[in-house]
C-alpha cells in the first residue's frame, strides 16, 4: 500500500477490506512521507519492518528485488490522485498489479497514458469505486438488465454531501489536497463524488452518457475547486438525465443516490440503506429486494457480494471488500493463467477509469461554455475492446 | 365552481375541502358542459337546482341577477387551463372574487392582462397552489428566513410522478387535455407539475429565480406536449439549484420534495410525508418536526394550519382546506372592510400566478435555445407593490 | 351533537369529517354545560340559534317536537364515556339514529343495557372507531381474509403515545375528564386506546380474543387510572399475541400499528403512515400496498375509501369521515326501506362496542388477577346474531 | 476457533470479524466433525495443517503442547450450544482465553460451573452478544444513563424472525440444532434470540429484571423447542416491559428492536437500521443521532466503536469486529498485566452470559406456571463483584 497513513480516510477503509475476507493480507507500505507516521501506521499492521519503506519509488523497487513468492502481488494506490498514474505506471513496469483510488488521474491525457501501458501487459487493474462493490447495485443492474422496468428513460442520479459546507480546508488534511489543484485535478467536487455518481449511473443502466449540460460552483472564498454541480445529461440510447453532486449540503452525510426508471417500472437505491433496494411496477405494488435474501429473486451477483443472510446489515466496508475479494481471487487465477487483459470480473476497470476522467473534463468544458450541451470528450474507452484477452 | 363534473381529479379535491372546515358552502355550479355530468354532480352536493347552470356564462350572469345576500361570494375555477382567464375576468367584471387552478393561464401574456384587470379592483384573488397550504411547507419557510440554515446556497426541488408513461390520453379525459397545447399552453408536465416545484422553492427560500438551464423531452409517440424536464437554475439572490419534474418516472407517486442547503444547515420536505420537516444542522443531531405538535418550536403559522395534534396524519385536502378557509375568512372580511387588493394573506396570489407563468415561458425559451443560460422572463410580478391596499 | 365544545379533541375532529363528504350536515347541538362556549362553537358552525340546546335532554326533546322533515336524523355523542349510554338510551327512545363516540360505556353492564334497548328497534348505531376507516385497513383485512398470508399465528398490537407522561389533569381538561374513574370508567388507558388497538387486532384477523393475562400501570403521583398496559393473549381460533398500550412512552405521538403473521407471510400497518400497507411474503419480496393505487390489486373495500390518487395522502379526518358517510348513506337508505336492525354496513356497530367493554373489564381481572390467564369475559356480543334483519 | 465449518452461519461471522480490524488471526481450527468439511474450511483461511485440528479436544491439548509464543492464544466457540461449557471448561484450564457463543449454556447450572470455574484464573473470557458491539447501542446507554431521558418507566424490546415459519429442520442444518434439546437447550426461540432482547434491554437500561410473566408456543408439528414466545417484565429499579421474540413473524428479516420512555422522553433503536437512533423529547422535536457523525454529541463509548465517517454504513460484521478488536486488546494488555478477572471492558462477559442463562429459565418456570409472576431465577451473577481483579 502506498498513502493511506494515519488520519487518512480511505486508507484505512481498504486495509479493513483487504483483511476482511481472508483473501488478501497487507504486506508491506510506504503509508506516509512523514517517518514517523509511516513507521506507526505500519507497526499497527504487523507489518515487517523490512518491509515498510520511506518511498514509492523504493517500495516498488524494494519489493521487485524479493524472490517472487515473497513479494507483494498486488500495489494498492491510495495516495492523492496525482500521484495515482505515476505510481501505476511504475508498478506496472515491475509487473506488480494494481488495485488504485479513483478518479483515476488528474487529466484524461494522463489516464490515457496509463491506459496506453496498460496494453499488452500481463497486469491486472482494479478500480476503487466501492459504490460499485454493493450487492443490491448488481440487483439493481440486473433488473434494469432484464427487462424489469422496460426501456430506460429517465435518470436520476446525486451524491450530496456537507462535510466541505465550511472553510475545512484550512485545518483538515483531507480537505486540503482535495481541493488542491495540483494533487486533485482539475475538479474536486465532481472529481471526487461526481465521478461515483456519474460511474454508479452508466453501471446500473449500461448507458453511455453521451451530452453534457453542467454548471460547476465554489461557494467558499479562496476555495480552488468546485465543491458543487449539476448537470443535464443524455445517452447515447436514448434516455435522459440529472446528475447533482454538492459537498456543501449542510447537514447530509453521504446520500449518494440513484433512480432509474423506463416504460414499464423503475428501481431506486440509496447508499445510506444499501441493503434496500425499491422496484416500482405499473401493474403490482412496488416490492423491496433485500440484501441476503435467498429465494426471493436476488441475482447471482448480488447473492455473491452478501455474507449474511438479510436482516444483518452489510455496509461500506463490505462492499470495498467485494472488490478486493474478486481481485484477489483473479490474482490467484492470473499465476496460473496469465493473460494480457487488465480487467477482472466484477471490479471497475481501467474503462471505468478512462470514462471517469472524461466525465470530469466534460463537465468542466461544459460548465467554462456559453452553449448548452457538450458532447462527451472521447476517450480510448469508447473504442477499446475490453475483452480481448491473449493468453500468455 | 365552474369544471370538476364527474370524472375529473381536482373539481373533488376543491369540494372536499369547501367542505371540510364550514366556513365555505358549495351553492351552484356550471360542472360540465355535458348535461347529464352537470346534473348529476350538482345533484350529489344537493345544489338547488336552480342554481346549475349550462354554462360558465350562464352561471355568472344568473348569479349577478341574485339579491347580493343570495349570489355566490367566490367564483372557483377548475376547468382546463385555457379557460381560467376568460372566466377569472368575467367574474372580476361582475364583483365575484375568484379562487382558481394553477397554472394561471395558457400564456404569460393572458396572465398579465388578467393580472392588470385585478388592480384597481375591489375583487380577492386566489390561486390553488395546493402544496403552500401544508403546514410544515410554513414551518419551512419560517426556518430558512429566521436563519437556522444560515444563508440559502442550494435549492433541490423534484416532483416525480409516473402517471404519463403510458399513453394515457387516449382513454384518459384527465390525461387527454393536459397534454392538448390548446387546452393546456404551451408546456404540459412544467405547467401542471413543474410550476408546483417551481413555487415551492420560491415560497420556501423567499428567493427569485433569475436563470434557468432547462431541458424538456416528450417520451410518448405522438404526445405534443412535455411530460418530462428538468432545469439547473440560479436565484437573484445568489444560490443555485436543480429543478426536476417528470410524469413519465413509472411506478412513482406524486413525489413533490423539497431540500435547501444553507451554510448552516439545511430543511428537506416531502410531500408524501407531509407532516414530516427534517432540519439538519452542522453541529447537532438532525431533528424531525412533525406537524401537530406543540410545545417544539412550530411557528405560528404552521401550527394554524393544523386541525389535530401530531401523529393524526392530516393531507393533501387538509392542505386544500387551508387555502379555502383562509379565503373564506378574508372575503368575510372584506365585506365590512374592502381594499383594492386582490392579496389574501396565505394564500397563493396573483403574484404566484405571474411567477408561474414566467417560469413556464422561460423553461419553454431555454429549453428551445443553443444557449446554456436563459434570464428568467420578465413580468409584471417582479415590479408589482403587491401589499399596496387603497381603502375603499 | 352533544358535546364537543371549543377545547374538545373530539368534537372538533367529527364536525370535519360530518362536513368534509357533503352528505351530512351539522344542524343542531349542544355543545357545552358552559353557556359561552356553547354559544361560540354553535356559531363557529353557522347553527340556527333556536337549534342550540342547553342540555343535551333538551336537544332530544326539542329536536323530537320537530317536523320530521326538519328535526336531526343522526344524534352525535362525543360526550364523556359515562354520558355515552344515557344519552344513546334517550336518542333511541326518540327514535333518532345514533353516531356514538368509544369506549361506549362506562361498563360492560351499562354497554349490555343499551345493546338490549336497540333490538327491535328500527334504529342505527354506529361506534367512533375511527382507525376502522382507514383504507389501507380494510385492504389488511382483505390480505389476511384471502389467504395472502395464510393461517394466522401471530398478532401484534401495539398503542404507544406520550400525552400523559407528565401530571396533565392539573392543567388539560381533556387529561381531566380522561383519568377520572367517574367519567372514563374502570380503566384510562385501555379504555381510551387499548380499545382501539383490541378492536384493530380483532377487525384484521377476525379472530376473536379469548383469553388474556396483563398488567396495568400508574406513572403518576395522584393519577387514578391505568396510564399504561400490556397483555398477552390468545384467539379462539388459535393465533395468540401481545398487546401494548401506553400514554406515558414520552415523545411519541400515536403510534397505533398492527402487525399479523401467518404461515405464508405477513402485514404490518402504522396509524402514522396510514397510506402505506406492508405484505411480506416468503418466497418473493416484500410489497408495499399504497391508498389510491388504482389496479395493483387494492380490494373493493380499501378503494371506496380513497378520495384521491396514490401520493395525495389522506389521513386521520378521512378516516373519520370514511364512517361518516358509510352511516349517512344508511341512514338516507333507510328512510325508504327501513329495518330492525342497528348495523351499518362498514361503520362499527354495538358488537364493537359490547367486545370493547367485554376487552376493558377482561383488562381489568387479569390485572388484578394472581392467575395467568383470564378467559375474555362472556357479553351478548358473543352469540348475537348481527345480520338479522327485521323489515318493518 | 472449534466448530463453524461450511454451513454454518455464525463461524464464517465470527471469521470476518476476526479478521477486519488486524489485531487477531485464525491459526488454528477444528471446524467440523465432518473431515471433509474440516480440511476445507481450514484450507478456504489458509490455515496451517498441522493446526487443524479432527476434535476439540485435539485441538486444545495440541496447542498447549506448542511453545508459549507459537500457540493459539483465544479459543473462539461457535459450536452449537450443548458444547460450549465442555470446551471452555477445557480451555480455561490449559489457560486459554475464551470468547463463546451465546447463550452460555444449555442450562444455568452448567453455567454456574462455569462461572465457578472462571474464578480465582487469569483466563479472559467474552460472550458473543454481537449486537452489543454497535455504536449506536452504546449511544443509547450513554442516553440513557446521563439521564437523557429522565427516569426509566417503560422497556420494549422485540426480537421478530421469520425464518423458522416452515418445518426447516428437515433440511436445513443450523434449523436442526437449534430446534434440538439436546444440543439447544431447554429453549428454542428464547435460547437463540430472546437472550439476546433481553440482553439488549438490561444493557441499554442498565435494570435488572426482577419479574417475568411469559408464554411460549411452538408452531410447527413436531417441533420440539418454542419458536415464539413473549413476556411482560418488571424490572428491580422499577419500570416495565415487554419483550417478544419470535421465528415465526413470515417474511420478517431479523427485526431487533428496543425502546425505552423515561419521564423525559425515550430512545429508539432497530438493528436493521444500526447507525440511527432517535431520541423522543418532549419540549423538542425528536433528534437522531447517527453513527461516525463528530461533533454531535456521540458518546466515546459510540465513536470509538465507527470506523467511518457518518453515511458509510456500517454493519453487523463491525459489531462482533468491535467485539473481537476489544478482546484482543485486552489480551494483549494481559500479557504484561495479568489479573483475575475474566472480564474484559467492552465484552458481554460471563454476567451476561448467567443473566441470559437465569433469562431463559424463569422463562420457561413462567409459561410452564399457572401464577402470574415468576421471579427471576437467582444466579450468581446477582452477587458476584465483577470487577474485583487480583493483580497477579
Amino acid at each position: 500500500m502506498i498513502g493511506g497513513g494515519a488520519g487518512a480516510f480511505i486508507g484505512s477503509v481498504h486495509r479493513h477490506a483487504i483483511m476482511m475476507d481472508g483473501y488478501s493480507e497487507l504486506v508491506c507500505g510506504a503509508f506516509s512521507r512523514d517517518a514517523d507516521n509511516n513507521q506507526q501506521t505500519s507497526a499497527q499492521f504487523g507489518i515487517n519492518k523490512e518491509r515498510v519503506y520511506d518511498s514509492w519509488q523504493s517500495l516498488i523497487e524494494g519489493e521487485s528485488t524479493l524472490p517472487e513468492k515473497q513479494r507483494m502481488q498486488v500495489l494498492v494506490i491510495v495516495t492523492p490522485n496525482h500521484m495515482h498514474v505515476p505510481i501505476a505506471q511504475k508498478a506496472i513496469e515491475h509487473g506488480f498489479h494494481v488495485f488504485c483510488e479513483k478518479p483515476l488521474a488528474i487529466s484524461l491525457d494522463e489516464a490515457e497514458l496509463l491506459a496506453q501501458r496498460l496494453k499488452n501487459t500481463p497486469v491486472l487493474f482494479g478500480l476503487a469505486h466501492t459504490y460499485l462493490g454493493y450487492p443490491m447495485v448488481w440487483q439493481a443492474q440486473h433488473l434494469v438488465a432484464s427487462g424489469a422496468i422496460g426501456s430506460v428513460r429517465k435518470i436520476i442520479v446525486e451524491y450530496p454531501q456537507g462535510w466541505l459546507s465550511a472553510n475545512e480546508e484550512q485545518s483538515n488534511k483531507q480537505a486540503a489536497w482535495r481541493t488542491d489543484p495540483a494533487q486533485s485535478g482539475g475538479s474536486g467536487c465532481m472529481g471526487d463524488i461526481g465521478t461515483h455518481a456519474f460511474g454508479m449511473a452508466e453501471f446500473v443502466t449500461q448507458h453511455q452518457i453521451s451530452d453534457i449540460c453542467a454548471e460547476l460552483n465554489i461557494h467558499i472564498d479562496g476555495r480552488r475547486l468546485d465543491d458543487d454541480g449539476a448537470a443535464l445529461f443524455k445517452t447515447k440510447q436514448g434516455a435522459t438525465g440529472t446528475l447533482i453532486a454538492s459537498q456543501v449540503c449542510a447537514g447530509v452525510e453521504n446520500g449518494l443516490s440513484i433512480r432509474v426508471y423506463g416504460d414499464k417500472g423503475g428501481i431506486e437505491w440509496q447508499q445510506m440503506q444499501p441493503d434496500t433496494l425499491i422496484h416500482r411496477r405499473t401493474d403490482a405494488p412496488f416490492q423491496v429486494y433485500r440484501a441476503g435474501q435467498g429465494n426471493v429473486g436476488l441475482c447471482a451477483e448480488a447473492l455473491s457480494r452478501c455474507r449474511v443472510p438479510a436482516g444483518h446489515p452489510e455496509g461500506y466496508l463490505e462492499a470495498m471488500a467485494n472488490l478486493y475479494s474478486m481481485f484477489a481471487k483473479a490474482v490467484t487465477h492470473h499465476q496460473d493463467h496469465p493473460v494480457i487483459n487488465s480487467n477482472v470480473d466484477g471490479v471497475p476497470s481501467i474503462y471505468s477509469g478512462l470514462r471517469g476522467m472524461a466525465f470530469i473534463q466534460t463537465m468542466l468544458e461544459s460548465a467554462a461554455s456559453d452553449k448548452k450541451w457538450t458532447a462527451f470528450v472521447a476517450s480510448s474507452a469508447d473504442t477499446q475492446d475490453l475483452k480481448n484477452e491473449v493468453i500468455l
